[in-house]
């Protein structure tokens, strides 16, 4: 039985701007066109954050919608990952574009520290996000910023409130979170071999870690972000 | 060379009530007295709450100052460490009594979830906090709610913000932090030992986990915490 690698890309992230990459792409239609480079290059999953028009981040159902549409039509079959991030929106505002039904959604578990402040995921904003994801079908994508984060999503399948094994990502290499250490990495495979035997799992550098984390994603069996 | 267990006894913590359990002591003489048992039944280090007459957690420094006296007097050569956890009060005011200089000070490296809210840890304050220990010569014991946590303490250590290595206290069993898990615990341990060789560490089982960490500590040659 082969079991084909899964490529993720992630377009356009919350942050990047224009000024910082001109090829970051912003509006839907340069996004549409983004990720179809990207899924004729092989890429399974697109993870996408939509914008506003002067490039901050939004969470505006309507721009995931259109967004959805576009993928929908150019990249057949193409998983559909919508974040659900805490910088694109406050509260239950980043969920709202869930009744959208994209095939997966990223889900935070707990809370963590980003560069110069708190990433906050209260306990019944995730639940209500999980929720809101085993209403509409939604398959999570766990975003495991802390070791914890892994054993609360085995704990959150444990009790339905993620359906199926989870889809675990690792996240690695944001400054005042966990950084990109080769030991954590083998400790959070070797974890999620023991906690959800037989689940894929994948793995994202943050900056000048995504080679890296790739690379030992790939040698570890897991799957791939670009 | 013999190396004596340290005994850690917390005093009141933040939550506890009388309504609870009766034998919680509140007041400064409540707690100087019981915290003169646990001293000469073998305590080494008092880590201390301090509670407003109602029985909130405070974090007024008029009381840590009667609480140090106090300690002082009836508990000679206890080490007297200060809670500058985030229930007793917020921002800056969390560290107002460590210009007392306690021999030891908590510090959390970062934030997670709580049974019902964020533990909220952001960056500027760690480092605010941090920096006080080194003005006033405190020893930080850095609460290790998650594994990321070690590796920042490590990090702060590296980079002088953490003046001598750290010690780290693994804090297991708060609902949406970290479960009391043994193969993470066993990792807790690996990775003081790889980080921080040679430096004492402790751990803290909370509620009903309380036993077995304390098991868990004392087998794998770290220090307890009643
Ligand atoms: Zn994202
Ligand atoms: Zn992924
Ligand atoms: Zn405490
Ligand atoms: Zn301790």
């Amino acid at each position: 039985m082969t079991n084909p690698l899964i490529i993720c890309c992630a377009i356009t992230g919350s942050l990047p701007t224009k000024a910082i990459n001109p090829a970051v792409p912003i509006s839907v239609a340069e996004q549409v066109e983004s990720t179809q480079e990207a899924f004729e290059a092989g890429a399974t999953i697109c993870h996408a954050h939509v914008r506003n028009a002067d490039e901050t981040p939004s969470a505006d159902p309507d721009k995931f919608a259109a967004l959805k549409e576009g993928l929908e039509k150019h990249c057949p079959g193409m998983i559909i990952q919508f974040s659900t991030g805490g910088r694109s929106g406050a509260g239950q505002a980043r969920g709202a574009m869930l009744s959208l039904r994209p095939d997966m959604a990223s889900l935070s578990v707990g809370s963590n520290n980003f560069p110069t402040r708190v990433y906050e995921n209260p306990p019944d904003l995730v639940d209500w996000l999980a929720a809101e994801m085993v209403t509409y079908g939604i398959k999570p994508e766990v975003e495991a910023f802390d070791l914890s984060h892994i054993l609360q999503a085995v704990k959150m399948h444990g009790d339905g409130r993620i359906k199926e094994p989870p889809y675990v990502q690792f996240v690695m290499g944001v400054k005042n979170a966990m950084p990109a250490d080769k030991h954590v990495f083998d400790y959070y495979v070797e974890t999620v071999n023991r906690l959800l035997p037989g689940a894929p799992w994948c793995a994202a550098g943050i900056g000048a870690n995504q080679a890296a984390l790739n690379e030992w994603s790939i040698a570890a069996g897991g799957h791939a972000r670009t």
